[in-house]
């Protein structure tokens, strides 16, 4: 994963960025969330982390991983927000769970930017009331950063929103836009409308809307793209109602499991085939790590007043670290998103 | 693909079937179709091929191709019905085109069943208007069986219903679990429903009522299943609409690419790894097939009164061959799936 700015300089410019990190989201919580922290800390200057949960917990565990509180500091809070948890809670009586500490340090203005892997239901609701979104924006979107052939593209939604409206998708579109321009490095990026071909009349009302929308819109709308041209690189940002794209999201992660599987299921036949891979090695390597969530960290969601960024639920210590480089680099794109999506209103009046 | 009849005798038991073959569908029309018909009936007993299409192109290319006339007839036909007409036209000025004389034969009791690489679109018109729905079925669906790690599951609705819903999804179900268990042979096929998470509030107002519907259908439903699930084969049928069907498809399509791209960079990046595919050809090769849409031939249209066959666009002759395998074999399961259809409505009576 290359970012434009390579967040060993944070985008703050002046004083550190402070990350609120939800020690108990995710998988392995905390032992990888502390382990991540802390290689996180090593690689990014002038960055603070606040973890969220229960101190004596995380004290005792930072000890024991040999971890020190060099840039890091602890924010206690009472308990977890569960995946199966009605996410509504996140308002109310789980405000001090973990996760809901953690927001509540970014309303406040005591972090800068928000970083979890637990559940994303809860992180989407607890962004829009507890955090707020952008003046303007209608819904906030998940936002992967999806393996392609020859680089990342940016899906969204890739699951907050369940129904869309076309305006909503005219909206991510220059969200996506501007996050991968700004962040990404991306110029000019491309972006589709994800549909079931490429004429301007296919789908269903919402795309068809969506379609008008988007090409009133200021970004570089390619047109209606298909289920297998984001993989092909044949767009930077494929904009989607929230169902759709989790379904899309989920078919290329089980692909990519089925391709891993196999890979190793045709090295390990034989003694042939295992010196097979010991030729093929490097080949191997470089595309386990091109489809490999953990490169990338996390998924932001856009359209939120600061940065807060998804990280797998099976993050491990690497996954953390870089969901945290992207929390930073995120920083630096805030300002240009509102502006974008005040521009798109304009259009539109 | 292996079915549980192999096809060297056909369903009908006693008389040929006689599949019409529109031989002027697809990308690599009519050569690799004549080839393909060719290879079939080289292999099917009790089977004819009717070639619909222009007689003299493909007099013509039969002679140049050296295929022989044995169990080929050829009924003239005017023209194509090409990708970017209007489907519609099928059922007018397009009737007496390659598709539409083909729907002909079938409709009138002249051929049995219908193969072509043609506009899936004209294809689910002219089917539904032609050829007609089995009684009591809402909307035919589009099924492609798909490739998964240990073997194949089938996908409805593929694309031919952009807006669904409950009771068709739940015929959906029907349907596939038919298909599946008399065609594929899998004991008691597990059916699941495409969505966001396996909760059963989970999704759309859509899912969230064919969730009831399928419950209370016939099948063995499994619950909702997500977009890697049926990859992972934990179903033997994925439900959905015909937007997010087409799009996941098209994902998995993406990433079977994507792999098979992947594979070749590794194995030709140096001498090394070029040995080191020779050690590993027998799995890659085996890979390869896994997730060549050639070995399934094409996708069943379900909901019709007699079998068709959707060939992938860009079949070549080995394609072709095994579309017409599975058209033949489709005809031993129409009684079953019309059954199936009146025992759900009696079910929710």
């Amino acid at each position: 994963m290359k970012y434009v700015n390579d967040s060993k300089d944070n985008a703050a410019g002046g004083s550190p960025v402070r990350v609120a990190l939800d020690a108990f989201g995710g998988d392995h919580a905390p032992d990888k969330v502390i382990l991540g922290a802390a290689a996180a800390v090593a690689e990014i200057n002038d960055m603070e982390i606040i973890l969220t949960g229960d101190e004596k917990t995380i004290k005792s565990r930072m000890e024991a991983l040999g971890v020190s509180d060099k840039n890091i500091t602890i924010v206690n809070a009472d308990g977890v927000i569960e995946i199966e948890d009605d996410p509504m809670l996140i308002r109310t009586v789980k405000k001090e769970s973990s996760m809901g500490k953690a927001f509540g340090l970014v309303a406040s203005g005591r972090a800068d930017a928000f970083v979890s892997a637990g559940s994303t239901a809860a992180m989407v609701v607890g962004a829009t009331t507890l955090v707020g979104r952008m003046k303007g924006v209608k819904r906030p979107a998940l936002a992967p950063l999806m393996p392609g052939i020859s680089g990342y593209y940016m899906l969204l939604d890739g699951g907050a929103n369940m129904e869309c409206r076309a305006e909503m998708l005219a909206q991510f579109g220059v969200m996506g836009s501007i996050f991968m321009q700004k962040i990404m490095g991306v110029e000019n990026p491309r972006v589709g409308l994800l549909n079931v071909g490429s004429e301007r009349e296919k789908g269903r009302e919402l795309e068809q809307k969506a379609y008008e929308a988007l090409k009133n819109s200021p970004v570089n709308f390619i047109g209606n793209i298909e289920g297998r041209d984001p993989t092909m690189n044949l767009c930077d940002v494929a904009v989607t109602d929230g169902f759709t794209g989790n379904i899309y999201l989920k078919a290329i992660e089980g692909m990519g499991a089925f391709m891993k599987a196999s890979l190793r299921g045709i090295f390990t036949a034989s003694a042939g085939s295992k010196v097979g891979y010991l030729l093929s090695k490097k080949g191997v390597k470089a595309l386990s790590k091109k489809t490999d969530y953990r490169e990338v960290g996390g998924s932001p969601l856009l359209g939120i007043k600061k940065p807060v960024i998804k990280a797998h639920g099976s993050s491990d210590e690497r996954a953390f670290k870089n969901a945290i480089h992207q929390a930073v680099n995120f920083c630096g794109a805030i300002g240009e998103i509102e502006a974008g999506i005040a521009a798109l209103k304009e259009e539109n009046q």
